[in-house]
């Protein structure tokens, strides 16, 4: 089985580009709901994968030792805009924690924030690693390597932070990882099927009624990214605006190269969605599709279908086309 | 048939991405010499079709009777990057044609020179018309538009300018388009087979040997282009790097939604590829291995390597990763 097609491109008289993907639902027994493309695929799910190199923080005592809030672990999970909020609440846990930008392992990364951006453009600043995306998740990896006492390098994937994420991410994808790729933040990012990652996002979605250290953490962690849609990635960023559209809570996570996944606690559901071709404008359109399928999402709201039926504007900001999900994709 | 997959995007133990696409070979006869995918795809050719839309400027003669040199030829097909070079011979050529910046109706863009852009951002200058990567092309839509001493509502489909590109539109690629799209800069765009697009570029490639006025037009252009690959696009960009980089004259270009273009003179032939999902890495990686597959690059030479193999680098220039083209598309 193979990637199917999932989103049309349309501009005048024809579709001009298509993206096909793999998408999976699971339930909380680990047993696939439905699914497109092929559940067996294995592949790297990126920042999708955010909370689950978050889950060895908090079930190790490191995130309770440290004091960390729900902020902090949201910002744990996040791939953020780098906007002065994020900047500003990385800069202080830092802080805190006694470190520095310095110690971050991950690039520095220009704001996404328009505004910050110029006007670090204007005043000849460069970027530094705080504006990372990532800076929350590398924030974490430090506070967990201060409480197990390790050594700075903490994305070698030898280093301990990095084997009790590698355990942690075959505990709930109920598989032993093929391997990983080294991340856009320099941190290891383990492979594993869509049925591996939609199971460990049902474990995710069910962590609230469970009372191991692991389902505790997760339950945290989610319970974080609900609580602050605007930490996890920004404003006008889909993650962020669908969470905050969203008739019940759901946690919502997009990672590089096309993926996405969802957190629906109400239900019991973990979902991941793999573009195959890597583009987020594809992998943003079957998210929303399928919160819309599922009834989490109404298509009627403005930041939803900004989402799934997005309307292509060119230099001169006329509508020339519009982004659809294949038919069938939203409706049962 | 559809879509065969031709790129992979490796990272780590897995092939993370894949693009899939159509390519067609063309020789001066209109047959197919060589095709991946469906020849048959109808697709809009986007900013691969600009020396098509230059025809008529050349052989209306309204480029004779203003004068046009082989600079101002290239610029009409030109997706330039907006550089300071750019900038100057558009704003001399419209300035010379009694025109300015108003004149245009490509919307305005900012420049894809790291230096100008910052330059604007830091002096508080918001980007304009001259700077859209199609001024060139809008500016010989004008040159036309004098000539035919038509209104100057040049982008409508029903305007003498646009009437007489889709008569040689229809002309070279040798089929009826089926319609258009309304392109990034608001021209109409015409649809066409992937062989009626190759079909086109060995109209192209075979036009210096022909004697009638659309061969000659066509000759004109293809010279213009092979004359002044950075007036084509711009510094660091595949089509000026690819051609100057070639063993033997040949006009390469690229247009939105991961389409490309080859011309090659020398062999009489023409290439049009397209990404399916509108990949623009995926289509400068194949458009440098089906030059390679035909001699007319090599596969060593550090510009063509950069495309055909590009290293995927993170933000703290980490090698993460490699683009690279399907097994079989290098060597025949």
């Amino acid at each position: 089985m193979t990637a199917v097609p999932l989103v049309e491109v349309h501009r005048g008289p024809v579709i001009e580009s298509w993206h096909s993907g793999h998408a999976v639902v699971c339930d909380t027994t680990g047993g696939i709901v439905d699914a497109w493309g092929d559940p067996e695929a294995v592949i790297l799910p990126r920042s999708s994968a955010k909370m689950l190199q978050a889950l060895p923080l908090v079930s190790s005592g490191a995130a309770r030792a440290a004091g960390l809030g729900s902020e902090r672990l949201a910002l744990a999970c996040a791939s953020h805009n780098g906007a002065p909020l994020h900047a500003r609440l990385v800069g202080d846990w830092l802080a805190e924690r006694g470190l520095t930008e310095d110690d971050l392992l991950c690039g520095p990364q220009p704001s996404r924030d328009k505004e910050l951006r110029f006007s670090m453009i204007r005043d000849g600043q460069k970027p530094g690693r705080v504006l990372n995306n990532c800076s929350g998740k590398h924030t974490g990896f430090l506070t967990l390597t201060q409480h197990l006492k390790a050594g700075p390098d903490y994305v070698d994937p030898a280093h301990p932070v990095q084997m009790a994420c590698r355990e942690a991410f075959e505990e709930v994808t109920g598989e032993t990882s093929p391997g990983f790729g080294i991340d856009g933040c320099s941190a290891p990012n383990f492979a594993t099927t869509m049925t591996g990652m939609a199971r460990a996002m049902a474990f995710f979605a069910g962590a609230a009624g469970r009372g191991d250290a692991q389902s505790r953490a997760a339950a945290d962690l989610v319970e974080a990214m609900i609580a602050h849609p605007v930490l996890v990635a920004g404003e006008g960023r889909a993650c962020t605006l669908l969470m905050q559209a969203a008739k019940e809570p759901v946690a919502l996570k997009t990672g590089a190269e096309g993926y996405f996944i969802a957190i629906l606690p109400a239900r019991g559901l973990g979902v991941a969605v793999k573009i195959a071709d890597g583009a987020t404008r594809a992998s943003e359109c079957v998210i929303a599709a399928l919160m819309v399928r599922l009834g989490v999402l109404d298509a009627d709201h403005p930041d939803v279908a900004r989402f799934l039926n997005p309307p292509i504007r060119n230099w001169d900001g006329l509508v020339t086309g519009e982004i659809r999900p294949v038919a069938g994709l939203v409706r049962q």
